[in-house]
């Protein structure tokens, strides 16, 4: 079994562990820290009280987490080719203080968590101008191979990349 | 050229054209007249005016629209599969009146203008107790073979469903 | 102060806590039981990986919070009228399985917990034909005088209707 | 009647329609020329088929009608407590040709005809990189007094900045 890693449910390719494949931007290539993506509360966003609805706001961390695959991970069209495909099975959001309609906020995405084959992230919207967090949300993905519904253990690499975004979860322990 | 419909960039062979596939629904099956759905107006469709926001209608109008697919045309899925697909080129709304959170709305759809490649259909969401027009569209619809991007003529089974929707363009000329 | 009730940041008037408002149904008039809110899921709520997207279950379960409002609480804008808010200041959403457009499904709203000022409600996700659970929610709302912000404690009236919801929140403990 | 200019429906006082009120950028402080937006397409903005849903054009669009009014009009708000509104009255939208997730976008808003008490702007949606055109909106919105609902005169300072715009509805005739 030199060549796989044994997952819960399956296994990549160790060549596929150990370096980034192909499709992915080199280690040399790719920025760390944590992501940050500014963004302007769109009026029909609001809600009748007049507040950024709060479902918007994973749409918002969405995006965000589109960010972090296009530019450190490949891509998510790429990383669906690759046969590598993340799953969202959890979020827990907590809700600070409202956003109204053209407020300018950043929402700041770092690591949580890094399990095996699992990572939960964090993501926080602040206010551009006061820092003020808005809303917060930890969401965890499972990886998987396409298709198959199994998680498998996330390649090295993809580690690495998950450990540079900075957070709780990239401490050492 | 007996068992093709010429067409401006492509054909179905006729055996599509003159019945229905086995993956859509017989004539006998299907009901004729308009397609009624109702809808209530959710309250984070509403925006901080606290009326429905002007886009939603549209989405309003594709729910009916896929309505009359499932209903009448074998549906998205097997149509896509059966190698037809129908692309939006072309939409017309008047906003007459504004609609609130909870609201009860019926949206009618039937035929506006039946073409040879193309369909125009007519959306009209009313209120469901005062009957008044919230908002009217004319929405046009080109037949193409999936993945090809041209458009070609509807066959007869599509058409006459289309017609049986009655409205303005079903009207014998 | 023996017409009021104290809380953490205000209080209501006793004749408020005690008794349903004019504006409220009476007791007799009330359902109990969880609240049911069929749902069939709009093509264009699905993401192009084919399922419901995620953030849209917020959606579902705010409008089905919405019903718990407008027929066991007198309704979002008579509440508002009479002072009362509710805030959301937390979820925990878990996704168990995808949903495909036009699939039919039904959301389940009981009680998770009663607070003394906030309650925590129960949304589940079911398939109508299969009964399986595609996403579950656990949504926390803060009770507050309109336009204060400062949390106050529920009046009586709400409490029991809250309680009629059943779930695990509802339990003698 | 020397201060008021007679509209369909009502009429402004003077002094609101030779020149901006305070609450509006004074002339020399306001931009001319189209208003241009980028967009980045949200991946949840996406539909199954894998291309923006057509109606988040609007949603697109509107967003850039907010910046006119925020940078060119004093902002929505200020309008409305100024006693100005605008209601969208009718949309046009041609879908040209598919826009993907993340790809770029940019919204050019123009002026396509200024009439005595409503206005038609074009929004243009763009590839970023290929200029090519993906979807194009003609919208109509009608002047109104807040809380009137009948239309009246633009006041002449808003004239000249939809009329700094630029486009076809810009042209001397």
């Amino acid at each position: 079994m030199s060549d796989t890693v044994a997952g819960p449910g399956g296994a990549f390719p160790t060549a596929l562990t150990d370096a980034p494949p192909p499709w992915a931007p080199p280690a040399a290539d790719v920025a760390s820290g944590p992501i940050e993506l500014p963004v302007r509360v769109r009026f029909l966003e609001c809600d009748p009280q007049g507040v950024l609805a709060h479902p918007r706001y994973l749409d918002l961390f969405d995006d965000t987490y589109m960010r972090l695959n296009t530019t450190r991970l490949g891509g998510f069209a790429a990383m669906m080719r690759g046969g590598i495909e993340t799953l969202v099975v959890k979020t827990e959001v907590d809700f600070a203080k409202s956003a109204r309609a053209e407020e300018e906020l950043v929402v700041v995405l770092d690591l949580e968590r890094l399990g095996r084959s699992s990572v939960t992230l964090r993501y926080r919207a602040l206010g551009r101008d006061d820092g003020e967090l808005r809303a917060q949300a930890r969401t965890t993905y499972v990886c998987a191979h396409v298709g198959e519904g199994r998680s498998v253990a996330f390649p090295r690499w993809m580690r690495e990349r998950y450990l540079g975004l900075g957070g709780p979860g990239s401490a050492p322990t």
